[in-house]
């Protein structure tokens, strides 16, 4: 059986190609560059605030992220540095216990010091030591792994940042914009159609040519029945008419925990999703109307899954997803670099659209390791294997995720009830 | 590649064949018998009792099976059924969202009545009136599907009866038994040896002849990688190894989400298990000493990862599980009719222990839909499918399950955070 | 300035006579059999379930008034008295810090044993011992005031006993009864109307005589206000005029914390009202249309004081209702000997009605020491003081408050979200 | 029987005399202007910051103040006034349900627009208009009134921004001062002395003349029992020895609920202090060693009492201690002009110490009205009666009051378990 994976991803490998044509140097200061772009038109007032336990302030991920060199490349790797502050070790870790205790997550929207002043000057601190380090002589394999991984990080953080800041306009009832964005043009919704696959024992995973997660490691063979999957993500327009079907009050469609969801958070449509008339939305662009081609975004899997049963359909899992994927070229949709901060409308082609970009697609894969599966040696070995349990796989991308970053292996994952992450449904279904 | 899936399964086939011997009415009868035998040791006090919201109280799960055949089989099948009581539909539907509002499952507890007396009286109303039905004319095939489930159903509940009144009983500082039971002879304790598979495609899942959970089909094509098994459950004294090699206070052992576990519920050490000088474990025949070739039990799936992860292994697939199990012949174990109400020292002989019975098996799978899934048809399709989310999946029976109840292709299921279940741990290892 | 304490209190005075003409063994028997009596009509179920944390199984009444003997005046003065079981102390101590650690409150209805018949077995074994006792050489007088105090103590259980119980049943949708009782035969709603009181310096306190509570003394000088007190509780009828005219819904009638409740618990009539077409209460004696010529009962401090500022006028205060209560001669009203288990309908004649019994009253005043309070010595001064923040007092007893068991100065007390104890509302106003 | 309530109060009068000097408009940008010197060694970020929902951020007290003149005195008397911004309504009301829908209280912090250049704008706005307000012509009393309320409105909000600020500041593991201040020259201890009063009817509550709050009218007699008040307030030294007597581990000194918040809480000290070697205390000057002199601040009313009783004596009621303030002259004490922000040092010399400034003093008397007492009309009216219930009274005024803010019948309320208020202890005893 004649293995379904493709040879190239052309549409991924140019931009690639770009990144391979810097320096290091010159790569990590166009990362790092593109997190203060971020931030910049935030206030030190906007910047400070944390929503929810699982959103963290726009300084935090600014300072987490160079806490990050810090703290895995520079402490043990550049002699004679000098951390910035003696705390910050204990104010910036995330999660790694190995490196040691930490502040609370819940608590890091009650850190008004340091200021954005100060962290502006910690991140220059870091970066200045970082061009010393890259500039100087060559770099062990390791050490130059750890950059890369920590340029990774960072571009996790640039969309964990725009989805959190997002969500502390929208607590806002001032309805602030992040960033005043057009009005997208309406496209004409096109029909949905189903691409087919012929399934059969396929090759999944990374393979360990250039830079991966340890978690879409091993490359492992993975048997998938024949399937189709929808042409283009489930639009907003979809959506409308799930609502007005009942959608959200009808137990039957939902699985038991995405009912008690439902109820709970009194859910009738995808968050930010509000009545001011016709449904509105709040988008980092400020609130404006639902466009009904748009693909629907700011769905849990909960609701994923609910409106697929609705649909009559189900959800692809990752293998699938990863297969069709794979065998198809050139893929469209929209990255951060596009600049619209949101899903566009869906064009009206024939084909594959929006596989990447645009919104994350929930799978009805949980997230689990690979068969084979090791994390990274060290403390970064915590990045990945350890949130595997009671997580869902997303896969593609969003127009918060900067270019370059994903591919077609790329795992991402949330739990099932989680609606901050720019996520959206493709309806897959046996054939 | 030859199918690794073997013609038969004589050991449980035995079984089954007892009970195919039986006439529906006298199978249904003895199922019916078990129920109340179970709650016969039981004062009225103990039955009423809901230790927290997981659990029900044994009268419940009395009523709450009889409300099942009356719901299901005798209100749309047996002419002239008159309901035993106008409210009963309210206090003892469990969660079938499509047959109506019910009694919420916290306050469970807060019933004194209906009296034990009368859930007696309950539960004779609903035989009389099922052993006319089963004696009368020839029942249409749906509806001899339905007793069927209904039957699978209590023996479920059977389980869960004992697993509810043990927590309820543990959360007594009197520590009383359900039934004195003798203590175990601790067996020597069998080095553990490992039982190699060799991967391949196979076919896992239900053939389709005698009853299964709709859970378990279809039956489907999987790839497995090569990989070892244990040949016996982790024991009380492995356990006690991990717990001396501070097992319960290393974060690096454990997913993020267990570790936060361990130190939300201060767990030193399975369920149920305590210290009074040495560790002393709490059974249904009260409180002894933990005893080293014992299966260790009542551990979540956290631990159970954990316990992997520190043993440098992993846990198996449910498709490995069931590839290893449908290729075993004759495998014994420790069920409910052994009546010894937990498990058994392992054996030191050579092969495979105790895949079936004694311990549930947690494995790394996530309860998931298999591909082609439809749930069953009605109000029962609510059974299983509307729980496939944020659960794993657990293989083989245990010393609370009624024999003839399992099968190779058997799917339990729980909250990788849940306890209280007769759960413990089967090790597997790449080869 | 005269003192305005009358000299006697004729109808309790009676009732107390009864009293002092039994021998203290008859006495005991009295109070101890009344508590048996009282949870006759209960089944063992009934007897275990827990409604909330606030609320305690019969049979844990039941245990504990047992307990208070054994502990404050078996252990310590009937020499070789052996307790009935070493986990009792532990298991039904309630409160008493200085006597050693306890089971926690809110877990009482997770213990199915002991059973109902192993309690009454420690009430006889306590009984017999305390038989003894009682019959042997004259005792001194500290033993002698501990039992008169364990007497009490046991008749406030009995009280707390039958709120309980109402709470448990209540929570039942099968709405059960305690025990059948009559429908009252609805009177003519007496007009409301003011009894005055001049004012000035009072004596307010119990004056060391008879038995009371330690929270009663010392007695001291109060200054009066001129004011009115109305000559009967709140009636149903006058409560139904304030839910008509939106009192559960306009923020302004409400103390900021009280509409925090109100809005918390979705209040909307008394606790135990429902509507069924017409408002309905739930009572000891089932469920029956409400009556609008009977005492509000089952309302909160917070609704109390809304009604009185909805009315135009206020609550009492605790002097001034004993100021009252002292110059007023026989006042009637329903205390559980009359077994009506419920306010009985207010009668239509002149002066004061239902000072006593019936519903307790809820005073205006803070629950806080009198000025020189000591609390009673050893561990029995855990009693009343160490509560004496964020309660209000009650005055008066109700109808299950056993006769004899009050007087004028006696204060009983409640955090004022309470509901569950029988607690209704008499007006007052300034002159 | 003579009045015990003295002639004057010449201290507090000095300052009264400078604030009546003043033109209206003068007075106006006097408190105004105060608010804004406080907020000036802020950031944006700490001015941002809800550290939990009893504290508000700065920038909203900056805003909340000035919606109370908007909303209070410009749009219903200022002919022609354009409130600033249409959603300040509701983002600024604190409480007044009369006045309408407001944002959540615990959402303040989520709140990062307005920032504080918009505010600051706010109150620019405000002022303009009032200051044309005061210039014009002749106010009519009733809006002199109002205007009057909004000066002691903000006055108050200036005390609660130090008192938040200071929570705030306190979550982050950095420590931060508010403004740095010189560490105090540690006192002799004086000696504790009492201070007797004779007692009798006195009279109670605010005369009429200049403003007061509603809630300290009408004043009214009141009889006192012979006591004694202490010289001081208990100072630091005091609390270490209650400390090493293990004051926060024996349950017998404590209230039920208070011993409950002791263990909830994990209390070993007042608020703010910490050991690192000796016992450290957080101050808004930044961390530093605690002074044995100074009066113990941050201690809620439980603490409080349990002191008191561990000191064989009790807390004085609000009656005592605003009888023996009356009676006494000049009483000396830091306010908030002193710019200490702590309390300081007890004096040596003879006579009441510190009853005004400092720290606020728990009184054991519940927050109550007074007899006939009337809120205020109008929305103000829920200035203060609609928080009589579950909180006590605190007096004299503490170093982050404004100097001329407070007077002997001032009455400030708390829950009993607030600590962060700057909030000490007064004892007193029976005669």
């Amino acid at each position: 059986m004649p293995s379904a994976h493709p040879a190239t991803e052309p549409d991924i490998e140019i931009d690639l190609a770009r990144h391979q044509a810097c320096s290091a140097a010159e790569r990590y200061a166009e990362v790092r560059g593109l997190t203060e772009l971020l931030a910049r038109p935030l206030s030190a007032e906007d910047q400070t605030v944390q929503s929810m336990p699982d959103t963290s302030p726009t300084k935090w991920h600014r300072a987490h992220t160079s806490w990050f060199f810090e703290t895995f490349v520079l402490a043990p790797h550049a002699g004679g540095y000098r951390p910035f502050h003696p705390m910050f070790g204990y104010l910036f870790n995330s999660y790694y216990e190995t490196v040691g205790t930490r502040h609370p997550r819940p608590e890091r929207g009650l850190l008004s010091r340091p200021g954005i002043d100060e962290i502006a000057a910690y991140r220059r601190h870091v970066d200045t030591a970082m061009a010393d380090l890259l500039t100087g002589r060559e770099l062990a394999p390791d050490v130059s792994d750890l950059i890369e991984l920590g340029l990774h990080h960072e571009q996790q953080h640039q969309e964990l940042l725009l989805m959190d800041i997002k969500h502390v306009l929208s607590m806002n009832p001032l309805r602030p914009a992040y960033r005043e964005r057009a009005e997208p043009e309406p496209s004409s919704r096109p029909a949905p159609t189903w691409v087919d696959y012929p399934g059969g024992l396929v090759e999944i995973g990374h393979d360990g040519g250039r830079f991966a997660f340890d978690n879409e490691s091993p490359r492992h063979l993975h048997y998938l029945v024949p399937f189709s999957l929808a042409s283009r993500p489930v639009t907003c327009g979809d959506w409308l008419a799930f609502i007005d079907d009942d959608g959200y009050r009808r137990a039957e469609l939902w699985l038991s925990e995405g009912w008690a969801a439902v109820q709970a958070g009194r859910w009738e449509a995808p968050m930010y999703w509000f009545r001011d008339g016709p449904w509105q939305v709040f988008t980092l662009g400020g609130a404006r109307r639902v466009c009904p081609t748009e693909p629907v975004c700011h769905v849990s899997y909960f609701e994923a899954e609910a409106f697929a049963r609705w649909s009559g359909v189900r959800l692809p899992t990752e293998g699938e997803w990863e297969a069709v994927a794979a065998t198809h070229g050139r893929v469209s949709g929209a990255f951060l670099d596009l600049d619209i901060l949101h899903p566009q409308p869906v064009p009206s082609g024939k084909g594959l659209h929006a596989m990447f970009g645009d919104v994350w697609e929930w799978t009805s894969s949980a997230y689990l390791p690979y068969p084979g599966f090791q994390p990274a040696a060290g403390a970064v070995g915590e990045y990945n294997g350890k949130f595997m349990v009671n997580q869902h796989v997303l896969r593609g991308g969003c127009c918060a995720t900067p270019a370059g970053h994903v591919r077609s292996t790329y795992r991402n994952f949330f739990p099932p009830v989680a609606r901050w992450p720019f996520a959206g449904v493709r309806l897959a279904r046996d054939l």
